[in-house]
């Protein structure tokens, strides 16, 4: 604490303690008191977590008082009974009684174990609206839908036995499945029956759930909504900071498939983060870009509200994550424009596949954006940039971007050729085309080591873009492929 | 800071001053004002970091006065000349001197170069008491007693030559031991001479150490002790904080054999911890769940006491780091029953290997815990988690695991099945079972690609159980396995 | 906050205060008043970070006042108009105009794009000189010159196509090297022409630049001087805090070629680092070592001024990176003595290559250093060692080092007499020595391998001398060359 700040303290003390001791604040509900006289002891992580988060001091009558650039509340009524009230327990778990299949007799009220987000579009109905149409609701369904990713995942995730020299796969396991794939997709919860729980006031029964536990952005819940706020708002403190900071986006965005936020870290902007994260202000709505943080996170380019210190609107909020961008830099197989719809198994490319390009890397045109809606986008990130990086800096950037997509998408189509040489030859079996070794090495290609360089070019992170996972793979897996395909030939 | 802080401090200053100035603070002996007196200077790094310890401000005496929760020390007397004294350089440095080979005159001291647990047991007998019974404890005998562990060890570590079209193996060097596997399992260090030293004072004589330094869990120190306290209480600030954060573990647990803090790290656990662990108290003792912290730390599940917010007992301190886990997930070569001793050299399987589970995958059942003592202990974790979980989540996480051990165990069988088929068909030598590559491709299976899944099973770490050393390359290499068998067979 | 920092902030305030408030100020200069009255909003970004750092708040005059080891100024004067103002936008972006290449008329001043360490200089100038001596000053000529290194990049860079069952290499491009080797190296930034850029003043010109943007370390800039100081001081802060922390260093420094930053992260060094580092002083000159921090960072013990609670030197400052160090653990194809002199592209090795050491190991001495001056910086070293580490331990840490240098040593050369016996034998063709698979998993034995064990002996890092790149794949890729060599004699 230096001195500036030691005066600014002292000063700000004598008025500040003064409102804050005349305010009027809101108090929680009997509901809630009724929850928490039992869950302090019952589960004491919830309630003291919750009781450091902005609902547990808030109603949402005080939340809408805010001017509009710092509102965290963006309906514009509420049912009489939630509004002067903090937002507890009682206030979340009960909303929308009826569509929870999930809703059970708990001493008298009507709970739901899952809050969803239908309940929380309560207060914030802009996000939820702006969420169901992004790939992340229905990033359960992206998988499941989808007759190609389900055999991949399925392939990937099935025990597999060896008898009469052979390599027998089993399915998938629903537990494996949620753990790995669905962990971060999402999984269908759904009343499977009741459970008996043993408490200090006797057995009570609560609904079984299936597929849970799980905050999978996908996950479709027992109210038969899309989706999952405490995949980045997690548990009951709802923090903006823990939402803004990349270890959030950590969990799901990792090496080797989708290297986010390796590569982040391995950036100048990541290490910027990494030494000077404590000075920062995490907390403030709206986000004052240079002022309140000075590198972005992965937040602050992909949907956080940014102004400038004068208030001037650098970029707007957005829960349609996709929404900023103009490409797919995960390539499925092949880089392409932004997917339209966050439903992406309703694509169909000119092979009948449900697949964003050919295995020729034509697009399927129909279903992603155009080409002056990638331009309009583009433009709008560009912009972001230029708040800290001059124009020849930015316009460069973007063009170097560019050729990196193209020359990625080339390596994709050598490894692409060089299976489909492999499936012509009869030197491996098309009919799995992800159960063979060989198979395998082209998966890599554009699931691994084709993504790395991707991630790298668009957040500079040189080391994934060469040796680490990047274009020494790209090349070494060519030549392994290359080599493997003339040993198959030569046993023929 | 804000303003509550402000007030608080305010308050606390006028009071707490007072205690402070007026309590008698315990004085260093003057044996430790005459080290102290030279190694400011030699060595100033050490006494620096000693002055920020407890130890340096405070005496057994005082020490023992703490309510019984709040206690760091746990013998309940120590010798007269320890007592009123703070914990100095020579209060631990001449313990036991009897006992210990590097004992050795300086300037009119007799010094140990090496604190051992046994010197710690002085006032902290209960921690040194349980640690001796751990795993951790016997860690370097559990290497180096076991034959199969040693040629795996020796193999992986021994200098290789090319003659002849045949590579030739050398035995493992002491030195590369030390900083690879024994860096983390522990040195027998041993005296083996004299050393000269030039000080300001002039030339002095101290012993010569071999296999030193070294901090590793197993440690054999020179008076014949077993274990290393500074592996988690690095130096001479003997940080609770430092024991407590994840960092401190991640020097050994770390993929791809023990993933632990990897998945930790891509955790919601570590998710949340990394961004908010600057607010949270990390010197309490008791630790209170969900007020000093809000996720568990590696300490927190595994060994620390921990309190809720009424001071009620959630889980006992424990220094025997294995007693809580009901089963160990790291495979040798299947996941197993923890065992029921530290020295699991002891172990014979029914093959007569001194391995917990047979290449079949049964388990030496007379060598490892029982079903009900794995029942008792598991339901002790799962209250753990339900001070923040509810009991459908917590269940339903265990049963998860539970089925993914399963899982994960057949494809380590299915790996086990491959070199047994390669064995017999002799595409493979089984002389030394590690040193050929589609061997090593086995180990590969049960060490880096089931542990992952299993520790990410454990912790939720989707893409450490999926992509990252998880599914993808338990079935990759099955496929690679079976690839090579069958070219070795057409070589053949 | 404890008691005693609060009675010392208490007590400071009224003395700090009244002298903060009665010392002149340093201005900023009417140019510089200028550039950020129209850059405060179009690059706000960029003005709110300068307004962090010293220079913005102190003149050289001012700088040029503090003691001997607290001077962060080097250049005994500088030009008068310099002298007196804070160092702002125009103080630097206008020095040595005739010489940059990128000057351009910018609103009636004559502006540069790029700030080069020749601009440094003029404050700088002990900083800027040694540096030009460093490996880094020059290492995108290292790359550039060095006809083997160039053709390591470019095979593994370049675009690969498949036909007629061939694969057809392309030439790397020059975006893709940018943001790989170019990345970390530096690249030529060269005027190509002008580009018009729209502003609120209507249309302006600026020169455009090629392989823009760019903060490698041996960038050539367009005013023909080497280096990039915002590599490791970014952006407009010229944090001091920055440029101690490992973070900076992570974005180069990474595995698997150089994990030098995995392996601090590792090493209890970096475990300590990384839980304590809120408390230490990250812009104290000079560093207190045990006082301002406990454990080194990367800076620590390779450039910063470090001296004890006395104010003794323990090390001087250097920016020639490789000043400290006796020898070379990243192989060139084998650890050796470091160069001599920072233009590693003009050695010659006894067969004519431009490579420290033969294939056979022979070490081109007249380019590196002596045995002598190997032995004063290892010495220099032990004593840094010595500040928090006895002498037993100092000794014996260089000693196993030292032993992995020669194993290591041994295990590249075994995989070297793999691939020349392949060579030899027409089994892989050495007129490209890198495009190969068994070719590339010779480079990964030196490149990856060799050296995580080099760097982990150097930083203790058990995992990654062990298991993570470490003696399993040294030890793993010999046995996969040989089986791969045997599998290929028999194809023949």
């Amino acid at each position: 604490m230096n001195t500036k700040h030691f005066i600014f303290i002292a000063i700000s003390f004598f008025f500040v303690s003064f409102t804050t001791l005349t305010t009027d604040k809101p108090k929680t509900s009997p509901q809630t008191d009724d929850c928490i006289s039992c869950h302090e002891s019952i589960t004491p992580g919830i309630v003291s977590d919750w009781r450091t988060s902005l609902h547990s001091i808030n109603s949402f009558a005080m939340a809408t008082l805010k001017p509009e650039l710092e509102k965290r509340v963006s309906s514009t009524d509420v049912p009489k009974n939630l509004k002067e009230v903090v937002v507890g327990c009682y206030e979340c778990h009960s909303l929308n009684a009826e569509k929870h299949k999930d809703n059970f007799e708990h001493f008298g009220y009507k709970i739901n174990i899952v809050v969803s987000p239908n309940d929380c579009n309560t207060c914030h109905k802009t996000e939820v609206t702006e969420y169901q149409k992004s790939k992340k609701a229905h990033a359960l369904d992206i998988l499941r839908k989808n007759p190609v990713y389900s055999a991949l995942v399925n392939t990937t995730l099935g025990v597999k036995e060896f008898a009469d020299n052979k390599i027998i796969p089993k399915d998938a396991s629903h537990f494996t499945q949620n753990e790995t794939c669905y962990g971060c997709h999402g999984t269908e919860i759904k009343v499977t029956g009741k459970i008996k729980v043993s408490t200090d006031l006797g057995d009570i029964e609560v609904p079984k759930l299936s597929d849970w536990p799980n905050q999978g952005v996908g996950r479709i819940n027992p109210d038969g909504s899309y989706g999952s706020c405490t995949a980045c708002h997690p548990r009951h403190s709802f923090s903006i900071e823990i939402a803004r900071q990349p270890q959030t986006c950590e969990q799901c965005h990792l090496e080797p498939d989708v290297p986010a936020y390796n590569i982040y870290e391995e950036s100048k902007h990541g290490n910027i983060f990494e030494t000077m994260r404590e000075k920062w202000n995490w907390e403030e709505v709206p986000w004052k870009l240079g002022i309140d943080f000075k590198t972005p996170t992965c937040a602050a380019c992909h949907n956080s509200l940014l102004v400038d210190g004068q208030g001037e609107i650098i970029s707007k909020r957005s829960h349609d994550f996709g929404s900023r961008l103009w490409v797919r830099v995960f390539g499925l197989i092949y880089s392409h424009p932004q997917p339209k719809n966050g439903k992406t198994y309703e694509i169909k490319n000119q092979d009948e596949l449900p697949l964003p390009t050919t295995f020729n890397n034509i697009k399927a045109d129909k279903y992603l954006i155009s080409k002056d809606e990638q331009n309009l986008r583009k433009s709008n990130m560009m912009k972001l940039c230029s708040s800290c990086h001059g124009t020849n800096w930015v316009t460069s950037y973007f063009e170097k971007m560019d050729n990196t997509l193209m020359e990625t998408d080339k390596m994709v189509e050598t490894a692409t050729n060089l299976i489909s040489y492999a499936w012509n030859k009869k030197l491996a079996d098309k009919t799995n085309p992800f159960d063979e070794s060989l198979e395998q090495m082209w998966v890599q290609q554009w699931l691994f080591y084709a993504n790395s360089v991707r991630y790298a070019s668009a957040m500079s992170g040189p080391d994934y873009a060469a040796f680490k996972n990047g274009w020494w793979y790209l090349t070494k897996n060519i030549s392994d492929m290359h080599q493997l395909i003339k040993q198959l030939e030569k046993e023929k």
